[in-house]
């Protein structure tokens, strides 16, 4: 059976796991490691899609557990699709809805065959099986799509027991997945590997999910409150574990240097709400940290968020001081704007990081980004 | 002394007191009849200027008496003026703050020499007068600035005493705006008719203004809440007795049928918040009426807010369901693309309009935009 997506490595960094090389799908090729900004519920927000485009992202995320519940995975179907209904004509990756059906959701039961739990829309009772998600997601018809997997929350307080049931649950319900999927050679199913923050059960859930032949893998239950420190001791870990043919996917993580790291560790691919959670909140981030805007130091600062940057906020010349008037004012542009940036920082590094991979130099890249040399980068949730 | 503007009519229709012409400002020019997309807070809401000028925008409109309270208009001129604060490189038109001062604000004291009202920011008490609105607009740097003017409020409780005060005053105060203006050279500065719905009181002002040598001259009072039929009936005996060499603009209006007759009157230059405002409410104007795009009807049309229209988000293919969609989830690609819209939906209009003016054909107007012959538009308060 021909798979919708193709894998080429193009090199490999000396002193890594880190590779780039180039994804291609039913709706084009990006080059990897790739970040895709996120579009939960079928737009990233505040931006055209030719602005999205304009920030180099090639491939972007969108979210089954949003879609499902508004407007509907069918109707979406009837209008041709997510591609279609959005008008974003690139790659397009769904996730499953399990971590948000686990993590947000006023979850009402879980059992070997699903979980049900109440809709953040109108508190009707939703019911999301591996099928079901499926199902979904064929309808989304997105390029890349995310088996669904029972994400046990993270923290002390969760037991052994319960992270175990969650690991082989995950490994019976992708099996599920595999079978259910109706769409095979148009969308690429990928396999996710649980285990929390044990490393065993990772090793396990790696061995077992990648036993399942699958045209690409991904590292989840990450970045849920955890700390840097753990994201990366699981992540070096795990992502060597998984077969370095198939592109490598961690989700909803993170802050640049955990990317970074990440791809030391052989991820090719990335997904975080972050540019665009903080560009609302008039963060910015910056090669040398993040900037408020809303600081009352910026109001009479002409020059942009950042010299050097060819996004469409410092490149079109728009100063600090305006986009603190535009925050202060309620005005949406801020957002936009900064949301624009943002994405235009991170794709910025990773294009810088595939150089480095190329090249086999690394130390310039710390030297252009100081914001690698920060070991104290907290990491919170970062999912959408 | 040289004035900053140049205003030339290329061709007066037959049949009315329509004229095509091309106004030149410091920043540029652009054709009459012209509609001003509204920048209150120096930003026509969502929008990045380049999207503004995409759809066919050549001169906007912002607001003295907003970036008077927020940021400051020294600060505005401390970044370089308005043009550069928010990057638009074309002309733009600030309106004084007299009409914000009147209807917006909780007002302390009205006398001969100004209003002291509170703040809408902060509650602090704010005192503008002719020369303190012109200094403020001065710090903006705008090509067409406006006389400060005592604007009655319009209705039925407001008696004969008040109107022809608030005549004398606005008539007395253009004379102290033209002392004070300190940028004559380079901004023009533009004196305003008041009279309520007075015709002899309008042809009284229209006489004291115009005995006022300015560059142009804008027709206030209109379309705060009187009904339609009372608009064109003002506009209509006003607009002629305005000097027909200067460009002439009616302020706050309106629908598409109010900038007709207005047009057909001899009016030049218009400015609403209309587009922007009903776009941020799922609000589409087309020619043949508005659609509501929250409502359920829409939730399966893939076809465009309105075939055949060349805007960003008709020519981009967005889909009637997905927009409806975007609103019912908030997002804010739903206020954006039905802006977009909206504005182009009037500058298409007002490229027909100058079209049957040039070419002294009509019918072929009201064939293409029913809506012109709905003579039951509401026409509410519509200024910024």
């Amino acid at each position: 059976m021909a798979s919708p997506l193709h894998f080429r490595i193009e090199h490999t960094d000396r002193g890594s796991h880190a590779r780039v090389g180039r994804v291609t799908t039913p709706h084009g090729s990006f080059p990897t490691p790739a970040f895709m900004p996120v579009g939960t519920r079928a737009s990233v927000k505040g931006l055209l899609p030719e602005l999205v485009r304009a920030t180099g992202s090639e491939i972007i995320l969108a979210n089954a557990y949003h879609l499902m519940l508004r407007p509907g995975s069918d109707l979406i179907a009837r209008r041709g699709g997510l591609h279609a209904f959005m008008r974003w004509h690139g790659p397009i990756l769904t996730d499953s809805g399990g971590f948000q059906a686990f993590s947000m959701a006023d979850i009402n039961r879980i059992d070997d065959d699903g979980v049900t739990f109440k809709s953040i829309i109108d508190g009707s009772m939703i019911r999301l099986t591996p099928e079901r998600s499926i199902e979904v997601q064929n309808d989304l018809g997105a390029d890349i799509i995310m088996a669904f997997d029972d994400c046990a929350p993270a923290g002390p307080d969760v037991g052994a027991a319960r992270l175990r049931t969650a690991h082989e649950r995950t490994v019976r319900w992708l099996e599920r997945c595999v079978a259910a999927h109706a769409r095979p050679t148009e969308q690429a199913l990928f396999g996710i590997v649980q285990g929390g923050i044990d490393l065993d059960l990772r090793a396990a859930s790696a061995e077992a999910v990648t036993s399942i032949d699958l045209p690409g893998y991904a590292i989840g239950g990450v970045a849920v409150g955890e700390g840097p420190a753990l994201i990366h001791r699981v992540v070096e870990f795990t992502a060597p574990r998984l077969p370095a043919d198939r592109p490598r996917y961690l989700m909803g993580v993170g802050y640049e240097r955990d990317l970074l790291v990440a791809i030391r560790s052989g991820v090719d691919l990335f997904d975080c709400v972050l540019p665009t959670r903080n560009g609302r909140n008039a963060n910015a981030f910056t090669r040398a940290g993040r900037l408020h805007l809303r600081n009352a130091r910026w109001a009479e600062e002409d020059g942009p968020i950042e010299s050097g940057c060819d996004c469409a906020a410092c490149g079109g010349g728009f100063g600090r001081g305006y986009l603190r008037h535009l925050f202060m004012a309620g005005e949406m542009l801020g957002p936009i704007l900064v949301s624009i940036h943002n994405i235009r920082h991170f794709q910025r590094l990773l294009l810088d990081i595939r150089r480095s991979i190329r090249e086999d130099a690394w130390s310039w890249l710390f030297e252009a980004w100081p914001v690698l040399q920060d070991p104290e980068q907290a990491a919170p949730s970062l999912h959408t």
